[in-house]
């Protein structure tokens, strides 16, 4: 029940266990461009460029920044929590000039800050996180994608946390880029990301000088407008995808099969269902918390569905509860990072553990690991709270 | 019966079945050691800084190249096949002088070659592939890690399709840096790629500059000493395996299910036992496709144990073979790349794959469908010649 990775859906372990085949199988390539469209539907897009990265979530996020942004290009990213300063220095790395803004965390940014910065800085691209788990927000994206095409600024979003929990429309936002992972809303285990590109962030990577096999003799490396890794070189990775199956990296089958099968349990049971899932658990387990009397971080209006963060009560020791909750319960929550360490808990409602039993019995767990440590909680507290909520819902509260 | 990815054993399926825990549950952290402490009785090393890379083979080529390599530095790659074209590249992309020798195709360098070029061109870092599948080539490395000390020269080696089934000695050879993936010899899914660095390589690394979140106000980018990229920067991935457990990305889990069991599979029925059986199948394929009168690409006294390019005969349609192999027979065989294409199939004989049954059965299954499409081919020839290997030697001829 922490913040990601979580408990994977029963289906998608078992698909990791279906045997390999070659890379040029019809079955393999059928099975790619089928988990192809089924990510089209999952991000609501018909992007042609809609596919897997061969590696954790930030690999997602490295190769579209690496494969959009040339050296020098002003990159514009708007931090409010720990992985807006991850992209700031990703693009860092890629010889960008990165510009900041920043807001406290526990908030996100009103749309006229970021309609001012792109205004100001004018950069080639912007990029913006959707929801950080470091702090539990969720950025609103649906203005953003106007103002970028106002200014001729591609848009790229990280959606690893909040993609299949929370909203997400990428055509109808008009984002230009988007990344994300399956160890989060998706339910399944790290190690693929699904990245989908606009034709205009097409457009930009085709633009970008090839790299061929063999010696670069003589040009100024300084110049040359080659994207500066193999792996997360998207141009070379949609000719893999694409069409002309042009050998690239040899596909990581297992996790092909995995990301496939998170995308189909996510559309079987529905988009719009999937996230109202997430929005009813997640809600459920802010009354529980709050049942139990224990304070909540951040802007509860733009906090994501799949995650809370609770304060710790003066006095209990936050690491011993959260050991405890794991060795006597077997229930994982997470810690946190930089401003809000040692401050607050993270609790995760995601994907296979957005359920009722799966929240009712961590909040119950808590209760008892909290009254252990000399914290006085409501008896019962939590769990009557998060039931209020269940009460107060026609939709089911199991999955 | 490709030349990787191949059929994974079937304990390395079922393996990525287990359930995923948190990134710091103490389960997760211990069998992040145990598959370290694995990998370095693979590697035959007793270097600490023995690991995964998330991602394909091709990552963990990327994550030594881009860490090791600073922008200026002089790279020496000896090109004997599709693969040092591959680590060529890669060292271009990451703004090297790259220097390259070349062999043709179906050969390896002599000692005495690399001697002469690192004496030549003196270059920070040999980067030399030891087997390559586009040529089936096992380059020897045992003398070159001596001449690379000798002038102060990195020695990285590129093993994904040879470790396992091929002798392979990290420590005694004087090996600085090396990379493999889980999809050849290993049995195992593309999508991990076990690395593993000497106290020399991981100097380098450390003096590398670090890039810390945040932003890089006004120092010269082409000056600056940092990796280029995030994801495979090994500092920080060795500041995430090693005891300070510093967060970088979220560890793929059950890829790590995946490598460890392969790792597991191997050292139960032991190193040389593994490659011994490699070397086995692979002479009995080898034997097989001459009983059938098809001859064989390269030369055979350096020829990795666990693939074979087996001329097309004339008037043989090299593609319909494929296809009629996979269709009625459920086997696949290579094709073949760069100035090979149409010539040869490539026939792999590994990790799971190294056994009596799919050796036979592909002879069987191939002398039938050659004279299908008209080739003439003696009757039984094939396996005939395989079993008289598997009956010269005193080694079982299954798993």
């Amino acid at each position: 029940m922490g913040p990601g990775p979580i408990s994977a859906y029963p289906s998608v372990l078992r698909a990791m266990s279906a045997p390999l085949v070659g890379q040029y199988d019809p079955f393999m390539t059928a099975t790619m461009a089928e988990t192809q469209d089924l990510y089209r539907r999952v991000w609501a897009t018909e992007n042609d460029a809609t596919l897997l990265i061969d590696g954790t979530s930030r690999a997602g996020i490295e190769a579209a920044l690496v494969s959009l942004i040339r050296p020098g290009d002003r990159v514009l990213v708007p931090v409010f929590g720990r992985f807006g300063h991850l992209l700031a220095e990703i693009a860092e790395r890629a010889l960008a000039e990165v510009h900041t803004i920043e807001v406290p965390w526990g908030q996100v940014f009103p749309v006229s800050a970021i309609r001012e910065a792109v205004a100001r800085v004018r950069p080639h691209v912007l990029a913006l996180v959707q929801g950080d788990t470091s702090t539990t927000m969720n950025q609103p994206l649906e203005e953003i994608g106007e103002i970028c095409r106002a200014h001729g600024v591609l848009f790229y979003t990280d959606a690893t946390a909040s993609l299949g929990g929370n909203d997400f429309e990428m055509d109808a936002w008009g984002v230009d880029a988007a990344t994300a992972g399956l160890q989060k809303c998706l339910g399944g285990p790290s190690g693929s990301a699904p990245i989908t590109l606009s034709e205009r962030a097409v457009e930009v990577i085709r633009s970008r000088a090839r790299v061929e096999a063999g010696i670069r003799e003589e040009s100024d490396p300084d110049a040359a407008d080659f994207v500066r890794s193999n792996y997360f070189d998207l141009g070379m990775i949609l000719d893999y995808w694409g069409p002309r199956r042009l050998n690239h990296h040899t596909e990581a089958t297992s996790m092909l099969y995995a990301a496939r099968e998170c995308a189909r349990v996510l559309l079987n049971e529905g988009r719009a269902a999937v996230i109202a899932r997430h929005r009813l658990h997640g809600e459920a387990m802010l009354a529980g918390v709050g049942g139990l009397g224990l304070g909540v971080f951040g802007d509860l209006a733009h906090k994501m569905h799949n995650v809370v963060a609770v304060e710790i009560p003066d006095g209990v020791p936050g690491e011993a509860v959260r050991s405890t909750l794991l060795a006597d319960f077997g229930i994982e929550i997470g810690t946190s990072f930089g401003p809000l360490h040692g401050r607050v808990w993270r609790i995760g409602t995601m994907g296979y553990n957005a359920r009722t039993d799966a929240v009712l019995q961590t909040l119950a767990a808590l209760e008892s690991v909290l009254r252990r440590f000399g914290a006085s909680v409501p008896a019962g507290g939590g769990v009557a709270a998060a039931e209020d909520v269940y009460a107060a819902t026609d939709a089911p509260g199991g999955d």
